[in-house]
């Protein structure tokens, strides 16, 4: 186990892990070094893993994050979408149960005049991902070559593809170490793993979406808060509009967790309809995206034009010419009853009457990943047709016997474990006095909106 | 980068990491599977180093650190000295420079009835070891087998030989691991490490010489003390009896730093002559090694019994008896000129007059190191004859042109960096107020002595 031979280095892996472990700050050169080093292999994984550990422990300063998220995206291919006639503007959120707004924001603000380069992810644990979701589309492609990619987003103003190998190979290796030795829960290393990937993007604003509740990896408020802060600051120094919301995951956004459930969802809000939480997140996201993309003046403003494009049907219209250019079946965007479905339902009924005063968030997701809809580990598959519809939110009224929410399974056997999770999860309080959790906890950004 | 397939475990790694990383206590189960899994490569490096840095900088408590110290001796062989008919005792220092010790008290206390089973290590880095300046005596095997080793005990009280592979395997592997990762410095994994060794030995009682000051490991007395403490407590709970002296280590001890030239300096100490301060901490060491192995009533007893063993010539006799025995040639024991020796000296000269106020005792056995006689890399192979004599120690009065040093090497070009090392780690000071450092700073030991 001695340290592998190099080619004269201007540093020794040994003394930067050293530095961090006694508290030290990194420089930009010494950061580079180490990632350079772990994506072409020259520091072994047992040196790397070593130095999140010190990095979890130590932390990082704003100076550090920067330059290790700069490093991390240097180490793969930079989109440059500087052909498109008008600003680059994404959004990003830290994942939850039910959170499918990338769906109708990528439409809506690309009718809006701007262009939505999105790169998503795969779900993994209790919460959903939007190229899962994407896929229950028959026939969507999200694994388009960045021609391909140029061409639908001149073409529709939005594309949604997944995180290509060229991207950032840097986290894709670090993130892979860190799942197996403790290192994932740091708030530098996450915002340097999220802000890499989506500044490759090559937007130029970027609105995160920072969770925080029972259903969230951030369960405290103050958790999401300083993450959201450093990714806010950290895009900044790079050149990037950005503002963030701390938004509520105490229950599921909207009333579907499951891949085909919440597309089909997400086609009732294009369409002016859909669960009245799940419009006004998306409404204030896009408004945020308006604002930061430069197309309206104030936030307010572009919520106004985002309700309007909405209205119009023409955010509806940009999502079917979306999923068109993809390749997407578009006969099940304009009938979502043909998306993946499942024959069996299972009522998931109250055994008492009352208000719901608090829901186990996670444990809805996790549900939905037993039944097939999500996965536990990366090379899981995933059934598109199952989920479940929630019918009781926080602070609703429900009477003993009366259904909280529905399984979609394939049959009764299936649906045991994850009926029981559900129904655990629900707690229900005899008073009416639950009041029903604020939308937008907080919103992050420096200067007027 | 996958968690291994084993076969259904009791723990999983990361979730031992994670515990530790949050600052929990580990079982001994728990500590008992990491270190089984590392051992047997089950558990990959990565988690591992991830586990050390974890515990580098969450500590761990005393029930750990025993615990950990058990499974890595217990992933080895335990030697069964049972056989032999009076108590085994050993001495372990922490390593310093010119800390030739072991080579005195192994005979001597043999000498006083008991026994000395010595399993001892190589230099590395700016510390000697001991095994090295037992190979300057030509034919000397350190490598013997187990029923030698008993041969050789049996029939001269007193055996050193080197770590065999079979000795707690889960430290050289952990060991190899630390020394890249930059997770050395921890007092709880130099414990276990060192306790794991020792206690392998089968030894009744142990004396731990803890080494402070600027050739030392630990610079800071209150680290010494700490580590002491633990390393007692440790033994101790593992039913050894134990003391801890934390001894003085801000130059040289005695006037040798090489090889052959600390043989011949231990001879002359056998024979009752030598350095005051070699020979004044060979006999406390000595006076603590009889009180703990029970041939002395007293600390003060065990010394006054060492100095009449030695000024009787029955520890000289020894020494040269388990030379003998050891395959070494014992016409240089009689005749130390006939040790490996160099042909040319250099001088290092003061510059100044005064006193020595203080000396950078890490730099001198760097020098030596550079002229060979140590090593920077275990792989390195160590030249017995060179080396640096001392003249002048802690509050000695020298004139302008006076000689501090001599550096026994090969060649002027050869000692040129070594020299000015040499140098340059003496501070001169005009007044003669220098106080001369106490050579045993504390005693660490639970009850009367």
């Amino acid at each position: 186990m001695s340290q592998p031979t190099v080619s004269p280095a201007p540093f020794r892996a040994i003394d930067l892990i050293r530095k961090k472990r006694d508290g030290g700050v990194l420089s930009a050169a010494e950061i580079g070094y180490l990632i350079e080093g772990c994506t072409d292999g020259t520091i072994p994984d047992y040196q790397m893993s070593a130095w999140l550990m010190a990095v979890v422990l130590r932390g990082m300063t704003r100076e550090e994050t920067a330059a290790l998220t700069n490093s991390m995206l240097r180490s793969g291919e930079v989109l440059d979408l500087s052909f498109l006639p008008a600003p680059r503007v994404d959004k990003h959120s830290t994942g939850g149960v039910g959170d499918k707004t990338s769906l109708v924001l990528a439409p809506l603000v690309a009718a809006a005049g701007l262009y939505v380069p999105m790169i998503s992810g795969r779900g993994l644990g209790h919460t959903g991902g939007t190229l899962d979701k994407l896929e229950s589309i028959p026939g969507f492609r999200v694994g388009l070559s960045v021609p391909e990619f140029h061409r639908v987003l001149k073409a529709c103003g939005a594309c949604m593809i997944g995180q290509t190998e060229k991207i950032a190979p840097a986290d894709r290796k670090l993130y892979a170490l860190r799942d197996v030795t403790g290192t994932v829960e740091s708030p530098y290393l996450i915002c340097a793993s999220i802000m890499s990937k989506k500044l490759a993007e090559g937007t130029d604003a970027l609105v995160l979406d920072v969770k925080t509740g029972s259903g969230a990896f951030m369960k405290k408020e103050e958790d999401a808060i300083f993450l959201a802060e450093l990714m806010v600051e950290t895009g900044e120094r790079m050149g990037k509009k950005m503002a963030a919301l701390i938004t509520d995951m105490n229950q599921p956004l909207g009333c579907t967790v499951g891949n085909a459930l919440e597309v089909e969802e997400c086609i009732a809000i294009l369409h002016g309809g859909g669960p009245a939480d799940l419009r006004d997140l998306c409404i204030e996201l896009a408004g945020w995206m308006l604002f930061l993309g430069g197309t309206a003046e104030t936030v307010e403003k572009g919520k106004r034009k985002s309700e309007q494009i909405i209205a119009s049907g023409q955010a509806f219209h940009r999502f079917r010419q979306m999923v068109e250019l993809q390749g997407g079946d578009i006969s099940v965007i304009d009938d979502p009853t043909r998306l993946p479905s499942t024959e069996h339902r299972v009522e998931v009924l109250s055994s008492r009457a009352g208000y719901v005063s608090s829901i186990l968030c996670e444990q809805i997701g996790t549900a939905c990943v037993i039944l097939g809809g999500g996965r536990e580990r990366k090379e899981d598959s995933v059934d598109p047709a199952v989920g479940i519809v929630v019918h009781k939110k926080i602070g609703d009224e429900v009477s003993a016997g009366e259904s909280l929410a529905t399984i979609h399974c394939h049959s009764d056997a299936q649906a045991a474990r994850a009926s029981k999770l559900v129904e655990e999860s629900y707690q229900i309080a005899t008073g009416a006095s639950v009041v029903k959790p604020t939308l937008v906890h907080r919103v992050i950004y420096k200067g007027e909106y």
